[in-house]
């Protein structure tokens, strides 16, 4: 297996980041690209759960992942694995991806061939659901062990995103989780926000995932 | 119970975090109040934890907490059941406290009638590892469902920390955690990094953590 390529990310030169967004958003409209922001906290499931995706995707949805990460290049050689092109975005010290950060890794990534970009954000429940990236829908996961109290004290990340997996439901039984209370919570931060209880170990509950967004890329290449 | 006080901190004036802490620090030791900041991820157990070693020391040492979240009050609720002074800091959205916000923290607690102030920190593995908030040892948990990969990821939390709690040792035949793999990979970061294996909520391995910190405190206020 070939090295994994690690692109060292500059600091995003753009005073209006939302406007940027919106010229990503634009240019991966006409390439009939649609990006994915994947955010978590750190060691919430993140790559297992993307590694399980790309299998079930592969082969209907030409993917390419970016992983960005401070320091190591640690999930992207267990992406590069799958066989989907990935590259490793290091953000030198910086704990998210802005919208011009992230244009540089699609550029190095190359989207004109891909259905699907995936960016797997850095580790952090915070400052990532700052920042438009430019994605078509943002995700996050928030598994079991982490409780079940985090809509209460990580507001904004459940407000802009689309997407919620519950990941590791297959340790339920070992943590004192309330199943009912994270869904009402964060339905209240989100009336919108889609949720999938899913373990990425086991495999449970991922194909209604990866169906709903299989049908999301659909509608933004203005298939359905 | 009386309701907990929310303190709303406003971001820091000062131009030189560094030389800030350094005074905080040098006004602690005057006071002979040692200052704990302790650092983890959303959901890695930092207010369980917070609540054992309260528990073990609050007959030796007068002790007083500050919960830092960007919003709710569940931490400070939780915390003050245990009869220790507690408040509430919201951070308005900031990821993390630096040494001046701190020190709104400090004054609002009281600080002159404690041995041992502690700052739970907003959960966060990158930023708040970049600001010296005036604390005289800072210490960060991660937790078994994290992964072992995270000394690799986040390098600077394991770099500037000098003890790292391992929670929740109870889960470990259910994860894939290499306990010695992370040790390993955390002295390779900080090779003075003390390393304690814990599980908050059994109370193992907890004991060893508390007369670590009950030792610092004492050697702090001079009494060693």
């Amino acid at each position: 297996m070939d090295p994994v390529r690690i692109i060292e990310i500059k600091e995003s030169v753009f005073a209006d980041n939302d406007a940027e967004a919106e010229r990503i958003r634009g240019e991966l409209k006409k390439e009939k690209t649609f990006l994915l922001n994947l955010m978590s906290s750190p060691g919430s499931g993140k790559t297992t759960t993307l590694l399980k995706t790309v299998e079930q995707l592969k082969d209907r949805l030409r993917i390419g992942i970016m992983e960005a990460d401070i320091d190591s290049a640690v999930d992207a050689q267990i992406m590069a694995g799958t066989g989907v092109r990935t590259i490793q975005l290091h953000t030198g010290g910086m704990c998210h991806l802005d919208a011009g950060m992230t244009e540089q890794g699609l550029k190095e990534l190359g989207t004109d061939d891909l259905d699907l970009a995936i960016l797997e954000n850095v580790g952090n429940l915070v400052c990532p659901a700052e920042f438009d990236t430019g994605a078509v829908k943002n995700a996050m996961i928030l598994s079991v062990p982490e409780g079940h109290d985090k809509p209460l004290k990580y507001p904004l990340i459940f407000t802009v995103c689309d997407v919620l997996l519950i990941n590791k439901i297959d340790v339920l039984p070992y943590f004192d989780f309330d199943m009912e209370k994270v869904i009402e919570s964060a339905h209240m931060r989100n009336p919108a926000l889609k949720i999938f209880p899913v373990s990425a170990k086991t495999g449970e509950g991922i194909e209604a995932w990866t169906e709903w967004l299989y049908q999301a890329v659909a509608e933004w290449k203005g298939e359905n």
